[in-house]
């Protein structure tokens, strides 16, 4: 590894001094006994001892003046208690120096601009190529290497790569940032093992973006439902990490699945252009692979709609018999070997106005005629404002070099239909929006108290301006039956308890009590709880309407944690919606008409559309209860924890809450 | 064109003969003016001439008595109607001399064994590769080439290589079946555009699978809604091609969904073992690639099962502390470079009970270590009976070899952990069985009529067994009420007329009327009718009995068609699963016992299951009647189009069919 990294090291813009007591020269290079031997000041040292030494090399670092120690050994937090603590000696004698620490237990970095390559990775051997402006900065540096080794296959050489490895000082955002901030860097792709904090990731893919610049990222332990919520209904709904994929989408950064993918939609976004929606235009020279292509859009949200008559008009006489000029244009063999037609048709599909992106679909075009077709898709990519990708199907020899010359110019080329398909669909920016937040209501007194009492529940939604069932609390039992009169045939009993978090846990829930017999239902009732909880201190009976059907969503919210916005989900209520798993989430706050957009997201939103000649549902007072709630939760900040009305019932005319949780962050 | 099929026809074990007037010799073979003046007799006539000229050459080619002619000319069907003629006559003069003919319009064939290279396709330059016993036969040449290609890049020699064009004689399935009699192939790849015959494509897979043979297909053109049945309401939920895919699950073969999966699954059957289930051991020396692969297993439906504590006693001492026993098992980068070490990990894994496949995830490995690397992993893939495949993320260049030498034994090398996960969940066999065939019932006369008249269906579903609502047909309105005292509450009121096939249109359903007010109902209901079908014949009112509530379920056949069996297709009722498209099929006949495997299928199959405390439901009651429809579809063959029950109401004691649809085919 000392050996790598020093060949490695030589191509670097200024000193290299080795540094081992057992060499006199090392790769032509005069070797140091030690740091305070240096003939001058080092600005970096990097550190390929064994754990038990690193500790005094790092300290000797710091006294030499030097500002940045890359650990690249390994033996700390990674092996346990022991390696933990070793690791906290580090920080501390780094930090008593002023000295900065990448790793340890990392594979270094390398930074073009200056020739710098302090990494072993067998990954940063081979032939240099030309530089892309693209950085990479993640925790593995196996992955990392990986995603080298591919660039480089693709022809592609990196601007910057960074492996963090355990994060003991500076931690991938805080690299990330850096790397967004330096101008060579035109597209930052990272690989990220934690979940950043919401604020620090939020302000990096801002600047990014002010900057002009992209981020794409890959995340992995996202299966794990270690983070996952579960005191309500709706947080066991709600993926970990969910806000992350939300915030990071709302930025215009694109989250992708897998490493080839982080690679080739970092390529495709060194050129400027994304696709202004979902539509796209496949040119093919094979009917087979056109069709093909076509198969698969759907599955990732893309559409191949038919293009429209003009360009049907400026295609048809570019193209013979036997091929076609709709959607996929199949321009057959013989167009293909006239890079001038084959380019008039690229041009002209581009140019559709019923097309965001262009996929090029081709086959057996190997060597010469393959550099041709590829200059023809280049010219007219760079014609056009929409992107442009290519999905090649034959050998990697026949096309390495075409394939590298258009993705030096930001055109990926993917070897299936489905990564080429995959790949435009991530680069179309889902453009979500949150809504400014609304003056505060003073909601933070609800909070008070770990769970919020049944007339609490009340006074909040009534804050929140989101209709409720009426209902009255009465102390006596044989109030009941008067008070259920007002309220309709049916009524609900509830009992009142500050002791009873789920009160029809112990039978103090009744629903459909004909009004003439609440007294004795009500009676029947507290003694039922008394004999389940003979301890619970009890306020009354709460009479209420029975609401009258309507189409049941759930609506909760998340609150604000790690840095990251409250989450708003929706989904459908009831038994068989649940099995479904219909739901849809977005950041608060919403307004309103964001509030019927994420409702319209859900599968069921039919049914509150008028489904099969059913009434209409008043989703305007649906979405005017989301909004509110969401910004509550805007409100209450990180206090809260979760917010839940279970369900809403949405009705011809009007909203109402049947049921509201409210949970406050107890370790605040 | 014409000089490259020349010099490909180089290698072939036989006499070749360039005919050309215009030239004496041609890649310094003597050139002949015509077939007819060939020195030999000619079994295979290559034709690449202009498509007017080429009726006279396969002519000439009959008269000098060759058995095949491979029309690589293109100018027929795929240009029009003048085309199609021409290829008619094309067939005609062939059919006269007992001539086979590949083609037109094709790209034509490679055959290993006897080194024939009959082809123009770019695809076949280059080193040959070792013969893998992959044959591929396919309606795009263009895209052949493409496997052709891709094959070459992973180290892989194709057996046979047939690019059927037009299918004018020898058709894709043809080929096929030729292809799995010979004793050189061991696994087929088809590329079909079209739907082959459903009794031809089941004696082929049968075959392949008796003589231990493997089947890969990929199948275009499967987003097209033409075939799409939309008379009933389960014929809008059954995608066309349903009947193909469940066939092909059903023998065996595998279906893939894009090219590289084509050859990746095609390359891991030439090894014998396919995985028992899908349970995978994934062994990586990367945290952050194993992790990856843990994400991404779900969504293909994989599961990473924790090990069990005897493999992870054998494993515990061949890894250090900072990697993992447990599943993913992460030998770290330091166990890599020990082959001996890292083969008893992979043994120990695939050992385990737990486990079905292993998946291999490498990264920076390359060049030597990775050769060492891939004799490890094979060694320990020949110890064992499970599969396993590696998905090795680093540079094409660096793992050529170790790649190519692992696939050549049948270990797939992927590039992505993704597609590596797709390639072990296609290998998964899906076991599906038909039921044997009951006894006939006679049923034919019901599909006599068009339509089935209401009390047709009654005694259809009685012949089936099935229950249905109690009734009784009156002629004079004033009878309703008489007949409604024996049924219930609530009636259903029904018009009887053989004119309306949609009773509800014209008012001609009641639902829910008080059997007391039965009589004047059926009145009302007769006028509104007379009013809106004026000229409809009625027969009289049927009187029903109301069905109490329960779960519905939609139950629906598709007859017989193209020798296709019958598919099966059960469903959630109700306009909540209707949205939700909660739909599962299977082909037919069915057993009860494969009817309840069917609804479990179901996303909502909980309902039917005591969902929340609900009741259970008569699963088996429902089961019986989607086995006695299956075998219903199965008598009735292809003069049945669609038999559907909908909704079939399940209750906690019984299943009753609401209602009943038969339609015949009527181009019978």
């Amino acid at each position: 590894m000392a050996g790598r990294l020093t060949r490695y090291l030589r191509d670097f813009d200024g000193p290299v001094y080795p540094v081992n007591p057992n060499y006199q020269q090392v790769h032509g290079l005069r070797c140091f006994p030690s740091l305070r031997e240096l003939p001058g000041p080092a600005d970096l040292v990097l550190v390929l001892v064994p754990a038990a030494r690193v500790l005094s090399v790092v300290e000797e670092a710091g006294r030499a003046g030097a500002s940045c120690a890359v650990v690249l050994s390994s033996g700390f937090a990674e092996v346990g208690a022991e390696g933990r603590a070793l690791q906290e000696q580090l920080v501390e004698v780094a930090g008593r120096y002023g000295l900065r620490i990448v790793g340890p237990n990392c594979q270094g970095l390398l930074y073009r601009p200056t020739g710098l390559a302090a990494t072993f990775t067998a990954a940063a051997d081979g032939a240099q190529q030309p530089d892309s402006g693209i950085a990479y900065v993640g925790q593995s540096g196996a992955l990392g290497g990986s995603f080298l080794g591919k660039a480089g296959d693709r022809g592609i050489g990196l601007t910057a790569w960074i492996s963090v490895g355990n994060q003991a000082d500076l931690t991938a955002t805080e690299a990330a940032e850096l790397l967004v901030a330096d101008p060579n860097v035109r597209v930052l792709a990272c690989y990220l093992e934690e979940l950043p904090d919401g604020a620090r990731w939020q302000r990096l893919t801002e600047r990014a973006a002010a900057a002009g610049k992209h981020v794409v990222v890959l995340r992995s332990g996202r299966s794990a439902a270690g983070e996952r919520a579960v005191a309500s209904h709706t947080g066991a709904l709600v993926r970990a990490g969910t806000a992350f994929d939300l915030l990071t989408r709302e930025s215009g950064a694109v989250q992708v699945d897998d490493l080839d993918e982080l690679l080739d939609v970092a390529v495709a976004l060194t050129a400027d252009p994304r696709p202004g929606g979902r539509r796209i235009g496949v040119i093919t020279s094979s009917g087979g692979a056109g069709g093909l292509a076509a198969d698969q859009a759907e599955a990732v949200g893309l559409v191949l709609p038919e293009l429209d008559a003009a360009a049907q008009d400026v295609l048809a006489p570019l193209i013979p018999a036997f091929g076609s000029a709709v959607n996929p244009v199949d321009v057959t063999a013989q167009v293909i070997d006239d890079a001038g037609q084959f380019g008039a048709v690229c041009d002209a599909v581009a140019e559709s106005d019923q097309v965001d992106a262009v996929l090029v679909v081709l086959t057996t075009i190997g060597g010469a005629a393959a550099l041709e077709v590829a200059e023809a898709i280049l010219r007219s990519a760079k014609r056009s404002t929409k992107p442009f990708a290519v999905a090649w199907l034959y050998s990697h020899e026949q096309i390495a070099e075409a394939g590298s010359m258009l993705r030096r110019n930001g055109i990926s080329v993917l070897s299936t239909t489905n990564a080429a398909l995959r790949l435009i669909a991530h680069l179309v920016p889902r453009g979500d929006r949150r809504a400014e937040p609304a003056p505060p209501r003073g909601l933070a007194r609800f909070l008070d108290r770990p769970a919020l009492t049944e007339s609490g529940g009340a006074q909040l939604l009534d804050a929140l301006q989101v209709a409720r069932p009426r209902g009255r609390v009465v102390v006596d039992p044989a109030e009941a039956a008067a008070a259920a009169q007002e309220l309709g045939e049916l009524v609900v009993l509830k009992v009142q308890s500050p002791d009873l978090a789920h009160k029809s846990d112990v039978g103090g829930v009744l629903v459909g009590v004909p009004a003439e017999r609440a007294d004795s239902a009500a009676r029947d009732m507290l003694d039922t709880v008394a004999a389940n909880a003979p301890h619970a201190r009890i306020d009354g009976v709460l009479v209420q309407e029975l609401l009258p059907p309507g189409v049941e969503l759930l609506v909760g919210v998340q609150g604000s944690k790690h840095g990251y916005p409250p989450v708003v989900t929706v989904g459908m209520g009831g038994t068989t919606a649940e099995l479904y798993r219909d739901v849809a989430s977005a950041l608060g706050p919403l307004d309103v008409d964001q509030a019927v957009a994420l409702l319209r997201q859900l599968r069921g939103w039919p049914l509150l559309d008028g489904f099969r000649g059913r009434p209409r549902c008043d989703v305007a007072a649906a979405a005017a209860a989301i909004a509110s709630l969401s910004h509550a939760a805007v409100e209450l900040g990180d206090r809260l924890a979760e917010l839940e009305i279970n369900p809403l019932v949405v009705r011809e005319s009007g909203a109402v809450a049947a049921d509201l949780v409210v949970i406050s962050d107890s370790r605040r």
